[in-house]
């Protein structure tokens, strides 16, 4: 990535993304931007100008072609560089993560899950093992793996982190409600379901019931 | 909600909010805006115009109490007005939402979930019954439930949607990687975890490898 793009074009160009493979699957060659606008409800001059963003929008007289575009957008976002992941904590939450299939398109591979619990340590998720949580320090060792995805109950998020960071771990993609308290050179990402809904409550429903 | 309340800052009064919930279970009466400040890695000027927004944030010589600052940002954020919602598809992600704790604390109650699969409908996840999706016409008629949170897997994602539609539901949260067909009158949220592992990879991996 040769510029920052800001966060609401990158939204918008996974979703463009997903519209792609979406096309593929149905045989279709190419696409225009007032096709895609259509879609996500959005104007047409927006989408055309989140193209100008990328290395090689692929444009034809009849539009873009649909695997041009999406090769495009792969590039620009830098998703191809593929990163290894861990999840910790093998619950629901944790184990829906290690099926969600998208990250693989996205190049998020998950290596294995970590739990405290015997019931699920040597299970299997799609494939990947579950390992006792104990054994992470030396399990990220080769090839060397510095992203964990917490999915622990919030009561023990801070403990966990904890024993990450001491494990070598460097960023945590935080999905526990807790706020975590890290040292400055740990990365966080909190993925705030809670900020996520008020977002859409707020915006939508409320400006309707005060309307 | 009076004005609205920009994404970010949404987005930071749910960390404060957080906090305060840790402070008020370790029996701390009063908190400052630079120890909030510190715990997000941000600047104290940010948490204090972050508080300007409030109704009433509480202030004290010693600094906020934690009990008013929490209830100024919940009538802030007006999330004391609860919203029923079904979750659509009772697998891993879905069941892993309908035991997410954090949800009940900001108004947001799963009345049930709903499901083809024959081995699902009938039980029970976190105390909420798994329904046969074909009942969900009948049953969120009395009373009335809007919104329906979308956890199917992408390849039946539109199906479901429309059948949604169809039965009247509102408002789409859309977990599934798909983007969803819909007329305009219909609200969709994307709630976009590929774009959250872009903007995480892109802004923290990228920069220290091409740096």
């Amino acid at each position: 990535m040769k510029t920052e793009i800001p966060e609401k074009v990158l939204g918008r160009l996974t979703l463009y993304h997903s519209i792609l493979i979406e096309y593929i699957e149905d045989g279709i060659d190419t696409i225009s931007s007032p096709q895609i606008a259509a879609r996500l409800n959005i104007d047409d001059s927006q989408v055309r100008k989140d193209f100008k963003l990328l290395n090689n929008a692929g444009r034809c007289r009849v539009g873009y072609s649909v695997s041009e575009l999406k090769d495009s957008i792969e590039e620009t976002l830098g998703f191809k560089k593929s990163k290894d992941a861990v999840i910790v904590g093998a619950g629901l939450l944790g184990s829906a993560l290690a099926k969600y299939v998208a990250f693989n398109d996205y190049g998020l591979n998950i290596r294995a899950l970590f739990d405290v619990d015997p019931n699920k340590i040597g299970t299997e998720v799609n494939g990947k093992q579950v390992f006792d949580l104990s054994r992470l320090p030396d399990l990220i060792r080769e090839p060397e793996i510095e992203l964990a995805i917490l999915t622990v109950p919030r009561s023990c998020a801070q403990k966990t982190a904890d024993f990450l960071i001491e494990s070598k771990i460097k960023y945590i993609w935080n999905f526990t409600p807790a706020v975590l308290k890290v040292p400055a050179e740990i990365k966080v990402w909190n993925e705030n379901l809670i900020a996520s809904f008020l977002q859409f409550a707020c915006r939508d429903f409320q400006s309707e019931e005060n309307g």
